[in-house]
């Protein structure tokens, strides 16, 4: 088992979208303003009606997008999918390219990049090892860069876009908030692109919920400190404040899944000496939910779940993680995909 | 190994779909009325026209369905894919989502279900669990969720569909038919959707030809009888009537696929003591088909076939098992797919 | 391991396109005559404008492709399924079919190729046993069948086909050119394709660097001398001609991919007495190319390449290898299915 290098630390001034998004690699939430997030958010809303209408949609006719995924994931991969045949696109899927002939005869990630950036307007890629997307875009100058999934270290942005509409599209505004995040702080990614994303409005405050042995890195808790965001670490259920704008709760991620030998972190219960049958400790339940959440907090999870939101609350009307979460995450990549591919003008 | 629950009974009264296809999910035999059947047949003749002039068609476009097949199958996957495509309708493939992340880190396949629904207008599932389709349409309340294939004892409906077709083709009705039916009664499950189809007729006789050990199972048979099919059990291929309308051969079902600790019977051969290389006993070869078919006789097969009919048979004008019986499989798809989802009236 | 029936010896007398591509199937550069290359690469530039621009096109619409891969290939799979997209057209990718139930099941190779010959307007076939490309175009009557690799001694002409059309592109013709073949001439098959191609035209000479164990058969050598094609063997780089038109460098390739107990020959490499670690020896420097390498000398590679053409050349614009030679072979395979679906016009 080798150790993958930490994330490279982001510049600290990233050059921002400002809304110009044509092009663009979107590779992490640092590359984001607001003003962008504004922009991509109002596209959304007019995404939702073209997804809900099932009209047909000619706006990215004769555009074609590669969904290169080195890890397998039905959800982010369908959402893609999904986006982009919704506008009128069409996908080259490729997974598993480890499996297929040319990796496996030991072509370079670097030639396998350039081969399919050759057959394609846009790459949308996955991959296990924390810094490959950067090294991608470097390589694909022709054709923007999405990243889906960045290893075990590093972001996967869309699901932090669709977590701030999810967000926004409940309480009409990003800043001055109070945001309950409960689980695994130290491996899950969702949480700490979502973080990044707030920081970005003033006056939020973001209530810490994990067991002691998955609190945020310290290195990542001071950068959202010093970039404004009120961050307090709560170790009880009890603690969590009555009438919350959010609660986003996320699994214990045990482990990263090991294939091809390209997964860098066996187990990550191992080696941190979490039991391995852990699972969330904080369950939400009715009785829960009932008593600490408020009538307009909503109840996220990026997905899967295992156990640690109980099916009796998925009929509660605040639970949105089944309902509009999923939903928002095929209308934000549809938007970013006309965005970035510069068939949707951003006025 | 367990033991998977026993196909849950259809209610004695199904709703029926009265021609109205539009939302409706397409789980089982039973929901069909001889109205159904001919505005189902009477479109599926339009889209033969559309496919085999292979002309641009807009009628399914903007539309998209997700092939969610648990059990890869290439033939019945690629028929819904084609079919989609043909009437310009987009497809989200996905195969073996047990190996994809979220179901491999332990979601339910109530979540699962909820995730492709929310991506997709329409669901095609395919599942090696009987009573998962009906769950999965008791999830997706929004989308309707069609059967490829319900486990070992389950339905597989439009394998039935396109048999009822198929001999319609031929004899111009469905009622006062002689059919004989061969190989495995048992576990075949094209076979009892085809009966029940049949069913639904009057006049209908079926010569059952089959091992002993593998008759088809008491309770379906006096079910079948009780709804007016005569069924006559034979031993011997002398005993096949002269001049039958068809010949519905199948193969042995030594064993359903074991993946992933899904599947329930892990080798039937060896549960019913069928020896391991037992194949269908009943060869169809050119002299049998002369000797016993009749002019009018069509020789079918929901294939795969592994030897029960030899290839000299082929070009014989009466087997339609690779002419005529695979193409249909793609237009009665077609016609189900634009009726379900509201793009082809029945009028 | 079973040794496979070596190539039929392709009879001497081809039937040749004549320009006529409609509904040809294509599975040998035999069938091809200098006409049929005219027309297949002018239509092959027009391919080139949609692509770069990216516009929408109808050109395709409303026909299907299976592309039925016995062998994953991420890169010629996907050129294929880009390239039918770019036009308009829709694909059924199916892979490995032999992991999937019908083949698992014991269908034959025959009764698969009929029933996907049933959804599609066209078949792209690779398979790992020689010969078999024939065998589908035998059963496939319906519809043409293009070879997209016939095993380990058979052909992969489009790979051929885009390699002489980036030699066209660079020099304005095909004959009268002075080329260097380097590495695996014994197994590798694009090379034997590409010389095949370049036997059609008067006056080449191809320079043919690779290490003793691996020079081109006997059989195959004299062939293409007796096709009017100046053939001569060296052995050190020092021998490379100056200013040689082309410098075609390809792998070594140690084995076929064994899968499913399909393919043929476990292990070059053991069988040939050839080190296990055996890589190319002749390696393309900067230095190298520099001192002899002329000006209009372009560097080409079918890929993936393992260390034989160092990173330091990607650069240099003469290499093309990474340029215009994995786009090149987009637009030939646009081209092809255009002309073979009959949908583009020779004139």
């Amino acid at each position: 088992m080798f150790i993958e290098a930490p994330r490279p630390t982001p510049s600290p001034e990233p050059e921002k979208i400002n809304g110009n998004f044509k092009g663009q690699d979107i590779l992490s939430m640092d590359r984001f303003d607001t003003y962008s997030l504004d922009v991509l958010f109002d596209v959304t809303k007019d995404m939702r009606e073209i997804a809900v209408n099932a009209e047909p949609c000619d706006i990215l006719k004769g555009k074609q997008a590669v969904l290169l995924f080195y890890e397998p994931s039905s959800r982010t991969r369908g959402s893609f999918d999904a986006a982009m045949k919704q506008l009128g696109g069409q996908t080259i899927v490729v997974e598993d390219p480890q499996h297929f002939s040319s990796v496996a005869k030991g072509e370079t990630f670097e030639d396998t990049i350039r081969t399919f950036e050759a057959y394609s307007d846009l790459i949308v890629l996955r991959h296990p090892i924390t810094g490959s997307l950067q090294k991608a875009a470097d390589i694909a100058t022709r054709v923007p860069v999405i990243n889906a999934g960045d290893g075990g270290q590093g972001e996967h942005p869309t699901q932090a876009l669709l977590d701030l509409y999810t967000i926004k599209e409940q309480h009409g505004r990003l800043d001055n908030l109070t945001g309950v995040i409960a689980g695994d702080l130290l491996f899950g990614r969702t949480v700490k692109s979502l973080i990044r994303g707030l920081s970005l409005y003033p006056g939020n405050t973001l209530h810490l919920l994990s067991p002691d042995e998955l609190r945020l890195p310290r290195k990542d808790f001071e950068e959202f400190v010093r970039r404004g965001v009120r961050m307090i670490e709560i170790s009880d259920p009890k603690d969590i404040p009555s009438n919350a704008s959010f609660w986003y709760w996320t699994r214990i991620q045990k482990e990263r899944r090991v294939k091809n030998g390209l997964t860098v972190i066996r187990n990550l219960a191992k080696m941190f000496g979490i039991k391995q049958d852990m699972k969330n400790p904080f369950i939400v339940d009715k009785k829960l939910l009932d008593e600490l959440g408020g009538v307009n907090t909503i109840l996220m999870h990026p997905l899967p779940r295992v156990g640690e939101i109980l099916e009796e609350v998925d009929e509660d009307p605040r639970a949105v993680y089944l309902k509009s979460q999923i939903r928002n995450g095929m209308y934000v990549r549809m938007a970013l995909l006309g965005l970035v591919l510069g068939k949707i003008d951003k006025d």
